[in-house]
């Protein structure tokens, strides 16, 4: 029986809808998996009597309460106030979490007011967990054997806390068996075609492994899931992916955590390749997810948003008359453009987009959602013609995803 | 009074963190809006007594209960099960339901079967509401003076439902007086600087208007409440905002819904004038958000992406002894990147970025979080250094919007 868990967001910004919260979003992910099930998500704003109810509720029916926000340093937030009146307890000067505002407020060279000390008074039952990021301290409570814990809502200083102390206590102390996961990242198949093509080998799991299917944008995660993380499950987990991999190899981009920016960027990094971007109707996002995995300066060599039609031309090369006969959304102009890039650039791959992402620019012939993507390396061009849906910034989205798969696809044949 | 809402999210995947719930979020922004108080957001999963449950507690709270997802056409989507067992009633076959769900097949060319055309069946005491986009309808229940709706989880089907029927319906049964907001849009200044320059103002403002600070990256939203919308509170807020400019007038950049991508495309367009961005650091992700913007096309024309140091000097004309000495982020390379990518794009104003987005690459002259921003136009050229945090995407997204400021600040000296 997996510990339960129940999550509260607090916060007038997140209960109104002006700020998307996120934090909910990843601590459900981490808690899931540790193997720890989460019953409920809540929000609500920063109101004395609601935090007060929503507590005592969420530590009636679950063993762990996560609670983010509401623990600034104004009168606005009401977070700690309702945890020392709910726990009928008084605040008391931390040391450690007066010592960690000192030194924050010194490093950054700021003067330290009254409301910034008094982020240091905490609930007398607390354990304090070390904020390392900012000020607000975070606040661990034992309560016949369940746990409530208060911490900060800015995620990455959430984040941190979680990541560094919390989730390893809650592992420790509601985690008997351990829980372990095996992710098979696969992109280019839908959810029911891949279930078609693996139903034999789903059907003769072992009962003790968990398949669950998790489709996202434009690719399918496949779950792997065992209450045990002892060295035998994890080998027959193991096995089990070996067996599976042949029959979906031509759709796997990678295992676990891996992104697919990420995973391509693994593979340019082990060939000693590098790529360079020419984006147009994905206006620089392709480039973004590259850029967005550390480190990636070491295989991507830049890129070019040839937004105008005379930049394709003036830039990288396009023949006006492609550009006239064909139109700028064309399998020639990807072609050129994937070309074009990869010599200008000076990289092993050039990888091109050239699509009508909307809401305007479409025709009958090429209505809004057509995208043309062309791959370049120093022995083939390829271009392939994709047709999504009537929404720019879903349009951009799979583009930029579509076209992380042409180069592996393309790279894969090498 | 306000009417009173609560939001119910259902589905395992988002109850897991495997998909992100927007969909309350974005319900919970056009709630308020309305003048209808949010008392709660709740996610839970795919769980029959979970559903009965919270629906029972949301309808004993509030007067309206909105619910998303659980609408498929599978077995484990439970809300429509849910529903009809909670109301005591059985399914029967709507025919609007079933013409729309028909037409959408045939449209799309494909072949229907059972368990598609089940999803005309309703609760016999519901009304259908229209889904233009999807085979699953949404279901409006009046029960004694409330309102439960049921919505797809699916969320541009959602957005259209909310927007076409439900947010009309719902200020028509529940928003008497109605409500009206205007919103002023700063940037450049953190929310208590902000506080201290207009306390003035804020202090005669009349009970009848509130005024919200809603701080979000980089940037601070003021927004102005009153419970009517009247010609007369109308032109009230607007002779509060035309005083309140003067004082604030540096760091406004728009009003209402206009982000500020959006903004300076506007002020471009008014001046017939173009843009061009060179940006390292922020890799794509400024051009990302200007082209995130309908109808760019009309005043971007194009991007680069220097990567690496020699596309800085061979494609943007940075010199090798600057780049050696100065180093990739200083003043004279943003300065002449900016310069460079507006005459190479041939456009009327140049922006770049050049800095340590982390988390590799920081010395102790220049730490992780070190960015310079460069701007040039016909008649000047100027560049300024900022210095954000050790979080790479943190410090992409800052940099972002500081360079769109940038833009704003010597755009409106000219």
């Amino acid at each position: 029986m997996p510990a339960k868990a129940i999550v509260i967001s607090i916060g007038d910004e997140i209960l109104y809808g002006q700020t998307l919260d996120t934090n909910s979003h990843w601590i459900s992910g981490e808690l899931d998996n540790l193997g720890i099930r989460v019953l409920k998500k809540i929000t609500i704003g920063d109101t004395k009597t609601d935090i007060l109810s929503n507590l005592k509720e969420a530590e009636e029916k679950a063993d762990i309460v996560l609670l983010t926000g509401g623990l600034g340093p104004t009168n606005d937030d009401l977070t700690k106030p309702c945890l020392t009146e709910y726990f009928n307890t008084h605040l008391v000067r931390n040391e450690d979490a007066y010592e960690n505002i000192k030194e924050i407020f010194e490093k950054a060279g700021w003067e330290m007011n009254e409301s910034n000390l008094q982020q240091a008074d905490l609930p007398a039952n607390c354990t304090a967990i070390k904020n390392s990021i900012g000020t607000a301290s975070g606040m661990w409570f034992d309560t016949e054997g369940k746990v409530i814990v208060s911490m900060p809502g800015v995620p990455f200083e959430m984040k941190q806390m979680m990541t560094d102390s919390i989730l390893p206590r809650l592992k420790a102390q509601f985690v008997s068996d351990g829980i372990y996961h095996r992710m098979i990242r696969t992109i280019g198949i839908g959810e029911s075609k891949l279930a078609e093509l693996i139903k034999d080998w789903e059907d003769q799991l072992p009962n003790e492994i968990k398949l669950a299917y998790l489709p996202t944008m434009g690719a399918v995660k496949l779950r792997l899931t065992a209450d045990s993380d002892t060295d035998l499950v994890k080998e027959s987990i193991q096995k089990q992916i070996d067996e599976v991999l042949p029959i979906i190899e031509k759709y796997v981009y990678g295992f676990d955590d891996e992104e697919i920016p990420n995973a391509i960027g693994r593979i340019l990094q082990e060939r000693g390749q590098t790529l360079a971007i020419a984006e147009s109707c994905t206006g620089g996002y392709l480039s973004h997810l590259t850029t967005s995995v550390p480190g990636s300066s070491e295989w991507f060599r830049g890129g070019m948003i040839p937004y105008s039609n005379d930049l394709k031309r003036d830039q990288l090369g396009v023949e006006e008359k492609i550009l006239d006969e064909d139109g700028a959304v064309s399998e020639p102009v990807v072609l050129a453009l994937a070309e074009n890039v990869r010599k200008t650039i000076n990289a092993d791959i050039g990888i091109s987009v050239s699509g009508i992402a909307g809401p305007g620019g479409g025709t009958e012939q090429k209505p809004v959602g057509t995208v043309w993507i062309g791959y370049a390396d120093k022995d083939k061009s390829v271009a392939k013609k994709f047709r999504f849906i009537r929404n720019r910034e879903i349009n951009i989205k799979y583009s930029a995803i579509a076209a992380f798969n042409m180069i592996r696809i393309n790279l894969d044949k090498d």
